[in-house]
């Protein structure tokens, strides 16, 4: 049987560590502080919103909520994200996409300051991924996976690893990242032919299809260690659901990552640790 | 024997059309122009000048030569690269590097105007190839290797297409174009376990590793197209050659690009065609 790559020690770990950095922060007199910017009260947006706070609670990073009503005027959202730029003690901005269809949404995106950019969704961010510098920081998710393979002892270096999706959310981004960590990467999207193929002679498979259970015994094989991204409600069985078919996975692989309690539950530290690492940055930056 | 895949006739069909861009551009009182701005005196600068300045003649781009001094001092240099980016009359700059070592290249590089950035250096134009928008440009290098798979008419959506190498320069932007025609894409470099077996399982290569024709029968199939992006003046030979091993390539391929003659003699065609779009669509957000 597969073992299975729980989030929840990841999550701990780098929560202990950013925990600590607080206490370092607090001591310099820097209240190290995520906004978090909701347009509207969409189910998902308000459910992340609460494992955001809870886990910023845990770890001693102070939120401040920024709603907007669900019709807000353009121009008041551009408004407020220049505020949150410009208000020294807000250090990181999660700002939920997508936006009201009436918002340029790109416009929105690029906007913010990518020194708070914590959740890695400005072009400053995704260059910074692209050519491997610190500027602004990478998408949570993304870096969540990477950090579950650290967290295991599991090699990169080398590794044949097949990435299925190509989104700027996660496929290219979590591509990139394991690349900077020398793995020999392969991109596959809708247009691939043999998906399941090419992802069978994976060493690490990261799916992020956003197919529910769509990946099964024919994507897998034995020896290989299976990062599942995606998630969703399975009305059927009622209950949360990744990409991968996890009750034949876990009689192939060699691991693979739970859907709930995998990636997911290590994005939030992710974040945090981001927001610490911008009060950092820029209380020096101001110094 | 492989089919040789020329540079020239891609070149001229670029040209053609630049020619053409051009004269709108002059009946509506717009006369594209290029910088060249180099440091000192290094014989490939100098060499990629003059093919650049030859290129630029034929399609009718004025070139603006500004040359510094060997020791120039950095203040003095980022002064220029200011005076130049605010320059209405100059469009594109195309700006040899590296430059001298007490020189900080990475900010000399940010610091050209992402729209006039026709080589697409900045972090703009690298975060423009990455999420596949209109930032900035693509390098040069990398969009000749494309045009000429194009203008061939060699099919790349699907295609399993392995790029070795993952410079900024060329490898990783290469793959990131290439993937944005719908590529299946594999990023190979230095720590890639058994690159001969991936490359082999090829049915587009993509050669970017700058090791002179260290790429032989092990890496390569039949009813594959072999893009070699290497080039390098062979002492023993007293000629230029690619990466590829050409003599035995031309037996065992379905084509190849050779060198000289192949991808470098799209490269100076590219860059006078985003010199010109540069031009364009700086005098529309000018009017």
């Amino acid at each position: 049987m597969a073992t299975i790559l729980k989030g929840k020690p990841v999550a701990d770990a780098i929560n202990e560590k950013t925990r600590q950095m607080v206490q370092e922060c607090l001591q310099k007199g820097i209240e190290p502080t995520l906004a978090i910017l909701r347009v509207g009260e969409r189910e998902d947006d308000l459910s992340y919103e609460r494992g955001a706070m809870k886990r910023a609670e845990a770890v001693g990073v102070s939120v401040k909520n920024v709603i907007l009503p669900a019709d807000v005027e353009e121009e008041r959202l551009f408004g407020t994200i220049r505020e949150l730029n410009d208000d020294p003690k807000v250090h990181g901005i999660l700002m939920f996409r997508p936006l009201p269809k009436y918002i340029d949404g790109e416009k929105a995106r690029n906007m913010l300051c990518p020194k708070k950019d914590v959740d890695g969704c400005t072009d400053g961010s995704l260059s910074g991924v692209f050519t491997n510098t610190d500027t602004g920081f990478a998408p949570c998710t993304a870096q969540a996976a990477v950090e579950i393979l650290k967290y295991y002892g599991i090699e990169i270096s080398g590794k044949r690893t097949v990435v299925m999706g190509r989104s700027l959310v996660i496929g290219r981004p979590v591509a990139m990242l394991l690349m900077h960590e020398n793995a020999t990467i392969t991109i596959c999207h809708r247009k691939t032919k043999d998906m399941p193929g090419i992802a069978r002679n994976a060493e690490i498979l990261v799916s992020a299809i956003g197919e529910m259970e769509n990946i099964g015994r024919e994507y897998l094989s034995p020896n290989q260690v299976v990062i599942d991204v995606g998630i969703g409600w399975n009305e059927e069985k009622q209950k949360l659901c990744g990409d991968v078919c996890f009750e034949e996975a876990e009689g192939i692989v060699q691991a693979i990552t739970p859907v709930p309690g995998g990636v997911g539950s290590v994005t939030t530290s992710i974040l945090m640790q981001h927001t610490v690492f911008a009060a950092m940055a820029l209380s020096n930056g101001q110094h």
